[in-house]
């Protein structure tokens, strides 16, 4: 593993899900592999055009929440997808070799044109969503880019487009390969998965009273009502969450009681509240003092995404040798 | 009329077609508007991305030509397209707002669909061609565009994806308007249009000699075998350029003579010849001293570049704030 790399599209403060399903990864990552990783601000649009309100807002957001969480800019390149304009340019260049058909035949595409209400949605920019994504990885010539497993798809599209680019102009891109990373299943307040449009989320940023309340709010087993019924761990939110907060020793004492109906969920929640703050509780310090910092938080970044664009631009200076363009330099 | 905007695709030297059709246009504007003229050397892959040995070459020479035919960089910006990142990202921004149903509609795209031994030519970026060329006209605030007929339906998209952003972002961008110039009809040596593709042109860059060659093989007025038939010189590609290239006296008299049968074609012709070497011999001259000098020359548009590139930074400044991105300096 040489050189990974990921991105985010800022659409909000992080949640546990976000952070067990690739934070978490990233943060390992960083630690094995030249690293780098995007607030992918441009990818935000393509989706909500319509409404840009909190684009802005959600791009500090996501700044703090990375730090607090554990990126390290000491490790990993850490950027913003549009300060880096090299991105643009890769994504025009890779766009004239790829066939329409190829990004036709994109679920995520086909399903919005076949549904009337998101047709406005249905853009050049959206179409092209792939398009970019592989310009995005390609331009650092990534190895191995962390993904969720329904985005294997897209990774092997870009991985296409590498090799039709490569066919043209000479080897230029490697093939990324996608790395999955074991991530533990967290359920949502509700047993759903976790989701903002579901409102059943935990966020990094919420206070301990927050914590505390949303806790108590959570479904258990609905076959237990008094605390002498006999409990089933396996299905409940609240014990998917202790097998990840909590040690060993109390979580196997959990599953007995519950299962022999000698402790009530009032209690087994108390405990899990205590426990989530606790893994909480440096983040959100952390990401106080980043946002209450933040000129020096912002400077981080764009300090990443000036080493992000002297390696854009290397290779884009090869894109353009390999397609003779002329450039001044030339002479 | 306050500034104007307009481009041309390096796919090879400038021939008498493209500087009556187009660039005596361009150098008649220079001097009436705030002009700006860009070598479209990134629109020149989409239909070419498999071959681009000679996009560097002919960059070069359409530097050249431009400069030889009268382009005044006192007077007008002249830049490349590729050297001016901030055209991708505006691209790239538009292009989230802009309906594929738009695009398809295009109806060289639509030919391009139905014709299968074009079909690998059906890409994202042929697609998109509108995007960048709406992209190249509204970073300019361009409010005229010299444009040919045909080229009338993609300025009125251009216009379309400025309303409808507009829209969205606040008043951001002029829609442009057409500009057509009566360009006067000046026939291949064939008698059909000029084109590269029907090997029938005349170069700028022809020396005397080729000139005096190609001339004596153009079409002529088909019922004249001997020098007493009367001709229809109406109907005659070589009186066509007459009546470009020749005084109105002498036109005049050829008119009468040709009818007459008081002329023949090998002496008509051979006024033909001297008369258009006169015309491009200084032509012929000045692109010989921009191509011996080629660093100033390259230079000239470097400076253009960075003129263009200005304006179009402010343009982007504006997008960005008003699509609300993050960005250190709103620290
Ligand atoms: S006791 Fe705990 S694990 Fe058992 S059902 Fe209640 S909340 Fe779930
Ligand atoms: S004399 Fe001149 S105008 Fe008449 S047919 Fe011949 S070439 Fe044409």
């Amino acid at each position: 593993m040489k050189r990974v790399l990921s991105g985010m599209r800022p659409t909000g403060k992080l949640h546990l899900g976000n952070y067990f399903g690739a934070l978490k990864a990233w943060i390992k990552l960083q630690d094995k592999a030249e690293s780098f990783f995007f607030i992918a601000d441009w990818h935000a649009i393509t989706s909500a055009y319509q409404d840009l309100s909190s684009l802005s807002e959600n791009t500090v957001e996501m700044m703090a929440d990375w730090l607090a969480a554990g990126l390290d800019p000491e490790k990993a390149t850490l950027f913003v997808q549009s300060w880096v304009k090299e991105h643009a340019e890769l994504y025009l260049l890779l766009g004239m070799t790829v066939p329409v058909k190829w990004l036709e035949r994109n679920p995520t595409y086909k399903e919005l044109m076949e549904n009337l209400k998101d047709r406005e949605l249905a853009t050049y920019g959206f179409l092209g969503y792939p398009v970019l994504q592989a310009a995005d990885i390609l331009i650092y010539k990534a190895d191995v880019v962390p993904v969720g497993i329904d985005q294997i798809p897209h990774l092997e599209l870009t991985r296409e487009i590498a090799r039709r680019f490569n066919n043209f102009f000479g080897n230029l891109f490697p093939e990324p390969k996608p790395y999955l990373s074991e991530a533990p299943k967290l359920p949502g307040l509700d047993g759903r998965k976790m989701s903002k449009s579901y409102d059943n989320c935990i966020y990094l940023s919420d206070s301990e009273e927050e914590v505390n309340k949303k806790v108590k709010t959570m479904f258990t087993d609905p076959s237990r009502i008094k605390k002498t019924d006999p409990g089933h761990p396996e299905t409940c939110p609240v014990f998917a969450y202790h097998t990840i907060f909590t040690d060993e020793e109390t979580l196997k004492e959990i599953e007995t009681d519950c299962k022999a109906g000698k402790i009530g969920c009032v209690q087994c929640k108390r405990k899990l509240a205590e426990n989530l703050n606790n893994f909480l509780e440096p983040i959100r310090e952390k990401r106080n003092t980043y946002l209450s910092r933040k000129k020096e938080m912002v400077e981080i970044f764009v300090e990443g995404s000036k080493k992000a664009e002297k390696v854009a631009q290397e290779t884009m200076e090869n894109v353009r040798n390999a397609m003779n363009f002329f450039k001044p330099e030339d002479m």
